[in-house]
């Protein structure tokens, strides 16, 4: 699909506040990136940085009422989608950069799940069928409910309490998978078709020597998804993380068909 | 320091299970393996990487009784020790490759430590000092008492119950650390002079360009340390990480000075 | 003092919904009910009931969009205010009936903070001394912050996160006491002057063979109270416990001298 | 039955410790006690006390090395079994002093399960058939394994990592009850034929009127019971407070029948 991403962030510093921000759509494989333009209003000077892999970061020390501003268009028509079956690597076999994704981290505490994951899904079939399964649990088990979880909720409190937005739903997904020592990890997106718009955050899963993007909520198609960063969860892929509080003005985001 | 490092670990595996092993020296920098070597008995295949920035990692399918034995001989002396004074970075100025140190990760959520830090330590001073300020809180509010925590303790935990090991007073010092707007990480190693000997954990900032050791338990001379490995926390630098529960038969670790 | 209570609690509930009703102030030895008044509208059975300690309750099945009023006068001038020395007991001195409120609780793990409370008020004087030192460090800690906790919080994440309301501040505050072995109790009160107006949470001390009211707050005068119920934390005390999620339409509440 | 009880619990205190004690058999309308004897070695001034409910306690100062013994002969002949049909009560319809036993404690948070339970027992049937649900599932997915739990682990945690001992088994099944408005407490025991013979803990649930004992563990049978006391989770029926830390040096066990 040829996607057209439209975003205005405003926020309301109160005094000289460090940020990173990942706003902006990834220079990845997966899909083309065929005009952007980020600014900021007022005006501010921004260090914007590409990774080896295509993650776009800027870092800016920003004060007062801020509004950012992205625009672009990106084909991600090159994207693959979960094939049919396939199997799980050994941990032998996995890329040196693939291996993180098999440890625990700050919202997908996996090493609790083990007995768990092992239980429910240890005889679901090759590795496809077992992020299947992972994937079908979650939507069947976890209700999709604005409110009930914050910033600070992990996919142990998610398994509990059975609720959560589409970042609980990640959490969750990625846990199970990671304790399945199957890798997996958080990315988040601007999403085609999501309702009410708004930034997305999907799992993606290591199987058959490649990542795929899955979607515990079922709330948007991943044919639709721009991607912009991907890591361990919800810390690493924030789309502003600052030194110190701020407030959120306004948030607006349009995905569009072009 | 030219230091001597002897480890046998006896572990029995109930089925083949899949292993990461982090147990050698750190082709790093700041120290020289003079001569080494990783054997296993019975023999098992090993893959044995080394990353760019020097870390080794070595991936064995492992069944039954087996011993992992590793000798070396590592020459520290390059290491630099804390200076007394310098700053902190500003985000827009670190690198990289460190921002992800900045970060809440399994064991140290140090997104829930916000407060608590700028109330404790806002106004100790530079980085150094903010660091040494971190240090000493940690000594002097933690006890250290083995068998107060668990593989699943985070620094949460140790900063409630006021006790723990030397991973809980790493986790700590490394939340403390990142609340403050400093890139810390912990880094496993061989400790001259630990009683009893064990591997140790301790936390690693970075200040002035460049990353340093501290250790919040004092309980080893920085300047005696042979590194093996660092990440975010705990996780990332287990020695062992197995896909399966398996037993400790047996561990001996020494380190003497040659 | 003499004290006008006038509350109207708006709730509705999508079904028959199970209630248990704790608004009535108490008929406790110190205070005296002058007259009062609790109606529901539209009009529902009420069973009302009076435990032998004075907390009267109500239970009854609302349904729809029903208003709870409460209108009272009371005259609280009976109460005694902690006195500025006296000890604690002895476990064996305390009646049978005190002995629950030593214990650890949902919203108030003492057990966790032992540590801690030794070393932090373990040489703080006699009973009161401690009690007083452990206000003033809940109030010189904690920071009083709308917004920061959830109903679910607990003294544990309190004590970390350093922010919270009444509710908290209590939680906090009775934690620390039963972690010296004092026994403290959570209580629902109507308070004069409170800003803006709700329902107030405060602690209470068994210290000198009586209870005494104590506020880490500080955001209103413990002489202006109006009793309701005590438990051992915010979940025996809730003004409204239901077996089924509903929705506050308006909570009105006031407190004037008459 | 006619069950002969024979209990040696010796501990080292280092320094006066304050006690309390709950070893002794109840003295509850469902058992009779034949006999007992209650002795410390060295002797110990201790204050006994019973409860309305049949509940006794001690409480002592204890210093050194205490060993204390307790013999017992108890007919638990008159105990009822929970029946085969039944129903749960309306709130309104529970007898005041059962109320307490439908909120959360701190080791049976009910308030996060509401959602699983309502989603997974819901339409289970009648107030029995529920129970029996809730026992099924727990004997199913948890896994009986020592040492996987510590005196600080809550049903939350039981939950997610699906291991424990009697006492997690106890904490989740009151848990899920009451999150299903079913009052569940619960009951400290002597058991017969428990291997290896050890304090046991079990649930009680309130149906039809009337407390029921029921065993998630499913390692004793309930008619071989002798019943101690009860409560909200196992803060409240530890057979040992004390108000610092101590040393367990033998805990000898043995309940036969006579």
């Amino acid at each position: 699909m040829k996607l057209r991403v439209s975003t205005t962030l405003t926020y309301r510093f109160s005094g000289p506040t460090q940020t990173i921000g990942l706003i902006q759509a990834a220079k990845s494989p997966d899909q083309t990136i065929l005009d952007e333009n980020l600014t900021c209003e007022p005006n501010a000077s921004q260090k914007c940085e590409a990774e080896p892999d295509g993650t776009r970061r800027f870092r800016a020390s920003l004060d007062g009422e801020v509004a950012i501003n992205y625009l672009a268009t990106v084909d991600n028509g090159q994207r693959q989608l979960l094939p049919a079956t396939g199997s799980q690597h050994l941990w032998s076999d996995l890329p040196l950069e693939v291996l993180p994704y098999l440890l625990p981290s700050r919202f997908c505490p996996s090493d609790r799940f083990q007995r768990f994951a092992q239980r429910e899904f240890g005889n679901a079939g090759d590795g496809v069928a077992r992020v299947m399964a992972v994937l079908g649990w979650v939507h069947d088990h976890i209700d999709y409910v604005v409110g009930t979880s914050t910033a600070e909720t992990t996919a142990a409190e998610t398994f509990m309490t059975r609720a959560g937005v589409c970042r609980d739903f990640t959490h969750l997904t990625i846990s199970l998978c990671r304790a399945l020592s199957i890798p997996a990890r958080a990315v988040s997106a601007y999403a085609f078709a999501l309702e009410p718009p708004d930034f997305h955050a999907i799992a993606e899963v290591y199987l058959e020597g490649a990542w795929w993007l899955v979607d515990g909520t079922r709330l948007a198609p991943v044919e639709g998804m721009v991607r912009i960063a991907h890591g361990r969860d919800a810390a690493d892929i924030a789309f502003l993380t600052t030194d110190r509080a701020c407030q959120v003005v306004a948030q607006i985001i349009e995905v569009s068909e072009t």
